[in-house]
């Protein structure tokens, strides 16, 4: 069992400011039909750098004391976090400087150097005690990935968004849940605007933190080596911050887990019958949908894609064709 | 060299009138940033059906007064514009009858009936006089998939929205050709509001009969065995269609032509580089604009991404995967 605060939840109006911030900046996606009855598709692998991520990203940074922000921003990630930040920074036209183990695959640092930030890998085992370290060297700010209530402003636009496109038959979200920031910002739009609808996580069985969190009332850690076996590369993170963890217990009806199989095949579906480019953890509420709708409830969902950088080998996998 | 006629252009009202009949029905795509610098996308594969021809399917029977709609709807199309018709058709509560040529892919007869629509196969040297034929005994109205004013004045809706969406640097709109309606809705749309602008064609070179016309300014047919050669199955119409011929004669700029080679490697690059599932029709102004930048304007360029039903077949090809 982890550690709990009492934190002030996330609230809308920090929502709407979040949306205000990053207008025009981050994309404005629709809200799409699928070939599946019933399910409508938010597809956040349109946005720059390919996921969400973009959205916390830039509120976060723009929510800096420009004093501040001048000084350039700090964060650690290997994933789609990394980019967004890297892609954020530049936007605002600051320096980022981002903290990678060196365990990494080479295509996502490259990616972020690319964006301009300035990549400084590390033994896997400094990888939180470092950006600390700078941070204090530096006065740099961090950008966390998760538990910071400006990201999850950030994230929670897409709740907004939905609120704003979706038909009154709505009855379901489904969000795909790692350190729970982009679940606890939707729950927390949606509790406001919707407060008949569900926001329900989906979550990698093997990467099933947060569902056994949620059964059994506590805020529990998997070890890196459990989590690191999914496919769903950005799910792997191994517990729920501590400000989504309280999002989650108060605003989130339930958090179902998918097997691989379930990912892979929603994977290559989301390919060929509906024409989007999910990476797996951007599948996994679609495998949801198309596996375990008896968990749902009866009327319309909304299945947040939440990104789509696939690996190219994996994708010709889901494919056939590999 | 085939007949011409002088007919009024569709002007800006019409396309605003087509944009308040259709907005909330078809998808509201974003303008995408793309991972080559000065390249934005207009994701029409988005659309339900995963195709632009949604836009004028629904203007053109929004606009039919509603005693000769409730009659139901004909068309003739083996391809998107059957799927569009048959969509809308049943959106607007009416009856789609559908005149497909018998050898058509079986998949997309399939696609057209799973729309509620009654698909007629006949001959194929009787695909244009059937419907004829039908209209006069039925009285149903007939929706032409591309020279009439009401489907080009619907496609010219995304001409609106690139208009309020593009940066003031916009020099250039690429859009694929085939009978002319979406080029011509979107070049009318364009002409009024930034009338700086180049709207530029794109085509197959085995395809060609647009440039060929552009360049010998006259009107001038293909044989329907030229222009089968191409992959781009969307784009094979032998001929534009008349209306669209005097917007193209008027507004676009240049019409420039692509190979099979550079078509696929578009259409994977989409997929792989930007998560875009595009049809090699659909990809052929991303085509342009990686191989024959020296043609157009500098400055930021949109690609109109016009469809997304690619065959699993050439995907697989084109991920270097078959």
């Amino acid at each position: 069992m982890l550690p709990e605060t009492t934190q002030e939840l996330v609230g809308i109006d920090e929502i709407r400011a979040a949306a205000d911030r990053i207008r025009g900046h981050a994309v404005r996606t629709p809200l799409l039909d699928s070939p599946w009855p019933e399910l409508l598709l938010k597809p956040e692998n349109l946005q720059p750098i390919g996921a969400f991520k973009i959205r916390g990203a830039l509120n976060a940074i723009a929510h800096l004391d420009p004093d501040v922000r001048a000084r350039g921003v700090l964060a650690h990630s290997s994933g789609n976090h990394a980019q967004a930040v890297a892609w954020a920074a530049r936007f605002y036209g600051v320096t980022a400087h981002i903290v990678i183990p060196d365990n990494a695959p080479r295509r996502k640092i490259e990616a972020t150097e690319a964006l301009g930030a300035t990549v400084e890998l590390v033994p896997v085992e400094q990888r939180f005690s470092r950006p600390e370290e700078l941070a204090q060297q530096t006065g740099m700010p961090m950008i966390p990935p998760f538990d910071h209530r400006d990201v999850i402003a950030g994230q929670g636009t897409i709740g907004l968004e939905i609120d704003e496109d979706a038909p009154a038959d709505l009855t379901t979200v489904l969000v795909p849940v790692s350190g729970g920031g982009l679940i606890s910002g939707i729950a927390a739009a949606i509790a406001a605007l919707r407060p008949d609808v569900q926001v329900i996580g989906v979550e990698p069985e093997l990467a099933g933190d947060a569902a056994e969190s949620k059964r059994t009332g506590r805020r529990i850690g998997w070890t890196p080596a459990d989590t690191a076996r999914t496919v769903a590369d950005g799910l792997r993170t191994f517990s729920v911050g501590e400000l989504p963890w309280q999002h989650i217990s108060s605003q989130v009806a339930d958090i179902i887990t998918v097997t691989e199989d379930e990912i892979l095949d929603a994977t290559g579906r989301l390919v060929l019958d509906a024409r989007l480019v999910a990476e797996p953890s951007g599948a996994v509420t679609t495998a949801a949908f198309l596996h375990h709708r008896d968990r749902l409830p009866a009327g319309t969902t909304v299945a947040v894609v939440s990104g789509g950088n696939i690996d190219p080998t994996v994708l010709r996998s889901v494919l056939g064709a590999s």
